[in-house]
């Protein structure tokens, strides 16, 4: 028998359960089918587990730059243990998240499911039609197509792993592999990065990351920069990672070169839905070439980081639309950040783009002496903040400290919120902290 | 022979300096009159220097808190090596300040100042005669009159004590009695906080205050309410701090008891300055009873927090009034926070007072399972929100956990750009941070 819904979505995730919840909230009825863990990439191999890991790395950083200058004594990243308080956290999830969707009065299949011949959804054994269905079924982990590549591991596996070896690689220098590797450093192991070219996180300011580069370079991680790997091969206990001149023996390989949108195995050729190799095609309403079939978060096609707070604004924008709003989809500033010691985040306008000194005026800081910075004995710690002279207004700003975040977050809310520089200089914020810091960046 | 000035200002403090700084870019001729370091209490011995030996407590309560949870092994605060840290910024403070004002053409003054009987400034030998006149003398630590008040040390001598003594007094729960015993603490003394009635930290959140002061004899340290210290004597090696059925041998006695206003050694009757016991009166202006004399920083007596940004807006105000604003001085929302594990941080209309629930909705919440307490394990992080209903906006907030600081300047902001909480909740912000975390509070 076919069930008939108001909405069937199409994935579990950040997107999916939040468009879920809030139609529930207007009384419509939805199913949420989900063939892997509910609340998908974010809580359960994204983001939350992640910076939960990074607390190993904050924690022994810390200690290590504040050594001899006020703290005694050593700690270590215990990766079992560390492990253990990840799991804590994240192996509830998906139950949890199942039954807040059908405690909400939401339909959930834990199945694969496609779209069939007729339009319809199969989930299992059961058919579900839909007056509109939402793909949102995210992303995967790319695996680099070369021989051995069964051998990978994926950002998934590292963020589950029991035991970190001696030594390990990740493939792919963007945000992920930075991120992990500066995990899997603090833990312990030797870790080496290849990145294909020599601009890795190639969307963040290159003079900055190469001040992180040079900065973890010395702290021990070693780079392999305009490096191809051709193959992997198994030698007894160790992978072999080689290329052109390349050879490189590692205990665990980790594929971290980009993320693959799931659209291959849900029948979108039998709803005429197009995609192309970022994801799926949308128009400003996020509907995709099947007026009833629309899309939203990582799975989408779009120029746009993909990236959890994107993900649920868009699911709270197709809320609206199918309550009957008819604005186009429209974003404020979307800050991105490379989680580590430091971070790299950067939000608006990058200054590499804002080159134009008539309209635009780039302020740079080295804030490695300022009192915030001194106090903990961060070793890095800059600013750029890209100021319009015609509106005197922050219109982007990048920064590269252990706490980028905190600065990122006030940048974001200025930029958005148009905030004219003199009237930030009215703010009286708590003193001395890092958002007091702005009032002598801008 | 007098010296002419456009302006003289008592005090090198942060006020002084920043308005003597902003006269000069008007091409006025300035003098700054300092007796003792010019840079004043915040960046000398208050503020930065506090909130570096902070670092001991956040270091070694961050790895206790994650012992277990991903860190292994254990660290202790080096009191001598913080101090030195310490030193290292707060030394060349006082001449670097100097030097910077006498780089810009600011006359300075290293004498103790007072107005004549001719309404000039004596300042050593020499007389300083200006158009206007500002006070920004400052405050002092309040010394309890009792028995043996000799005996008693300042917050002063704590942020420059060579060695942190097995046992320490606190007299008096205020923010400087709570941040300072916070620090002893962390460095390995036994630590007394002392005050005379049940109310410490009087202007926060009691109910907040009170789980924070549960939380601090958790972890050893003595709380000791509704306690009058009527006699301190030297017995031995010790001091022994008595009053009504009690008794308390100690090594060190802090007297945290409030500070006093710098009003009485400057002459201020000889040109008909009116003061009372919070300091000096001022208008919305921060004019004086002698129109040419105006007073700003902590030597205002005022209801609002004596607050390093605040004295900075003050310094401010007047560089535009004396070029001819005729604007009232107004203030934005000023945040106040008490740092320590956990801080505590409060903006806007206290809780206590928007008891009107037809006007206001008050949302609390205990965040210590959220994600981002979780990940660093931290014990306690509560949230108070006060929304308008009417304007739905936020109008306060109160917040205790070790990142308050990060939250209540998020809250400032949204409280002073009256930012609509729909709109908030369409900000991207960098995610998982504390800042992301307020949309699940407001």
């Amino acid at each position: 028998m076919t069930k008939q819904y108001d909405v069937v979505i199409l994935g579990g995730g950040v997107a999916g359960g939040s468009l879920a919840h809030s139609l529930r909230r207007q009384k419509k009825t939805v199913a949420v089918v989900e063939d892997n863990l509910f609340g998908g990439t974010c809580p359960n191999r994204g983001c939350d587990p992640k910076k939960i890991l990074l607390a190993g790395l904050e924690v022994t950083q810390l200690v290590d730059d504040m050594q001899g200058n006020g703290i005694s004594g050593k700690v270590s990243v215990n990766w079992p243990d560390l492990m253990r308080h990840k799991r804590q956290y994240t192996n509830p999830i998906s139950n949890a998240t199942q039954n807040g969707l059908i405690s909400d009065g939401i339909d959930t299949y834990h199945e694969h499911a496609h779209f069939n011949q007729d339009g319809l959804i199969e989930a299992g054994s059961d058919l579900l039609s839909g007056d509109k269905y939402v793909i949102a079924t995210g992303q995967r982990p790319s695996i680099l197509d070369i021989p051995g590549k069964e051998l990978f591991k994926t950002s998934t596996d590292f963020l589950n792993l029991d035991q970190m070896p001696s030594d390990v690689t990740f493939i792919g220098g963007g945000y992920i592999g930075f991120e992990l590797a500066g995990i899997a450093h603090a833990a312990g192991a030797k870790v080496h990065l290849i990145h294909h070219n020599d601009h890795p996180l190639k969307q963040f300011d290159q003079q900055l990351v190469s001040q992180a580069v040079d900065h973890l370079k010395k702290l021990g991680i070693d780079f392999h920069m305009d490096t191809d790997v051709k193959e992997v091969t198994q030698v007894g206990d160790q992978l072999v990672l080689s290329g052109d001149d390349f050879r490189l023996p590692t205990d665990m390989v980790f594929c971290t070169a980009g993320r693959t949108p799931n659209v291959d195995t849900i029948g979108l050729e039998n709803v005429n839905v197009k995609t192309d190799k970022h994801g799926v095609v949308v128009n400003d309403y996020l509907q995709t070439s099947n007026p009833n079939i629309f899309a939203m978060g990582d799975v989408v096609s779009t120029k746009r980081p993909k990236l959890t707070p994107v993900a649920g604004f868009e699911a709270g924008y197709l809320a609206k639309y199918f309550n009957g709003s008819t604005d186009k989809i429209q974003f404020k500033s979307i800050p991105t950040i490379v989680f580590g010691q430091p971070a790299l985040a950067q939000v608006g306008l990058p200054s590499s783009i804002a080159t134009d000194e008539s309209r635009y005026m780039l302020i740079t800081n080295d804030m490695s002496a300022w009192y915030s910075y001194h106090r903990l004995n961060e070793p890095l710690a800059k600013a750029k903040v890209v100021i319009d002279r015609d509106t005197e207004t922050v219109v982007g700003a990048t920064v590269l400290s252990n706490h980028a975040d905190y600065l990122i977050n006030i940048f974001t809310l200025m930029i958005d919120q148009q905030m004219k520089i003199s009237d930030f200089n009215k703010e009286i914020l708590a003193y001395p902290t890092f958002a007091s810091d702005v009032q002598y960046l801008i």
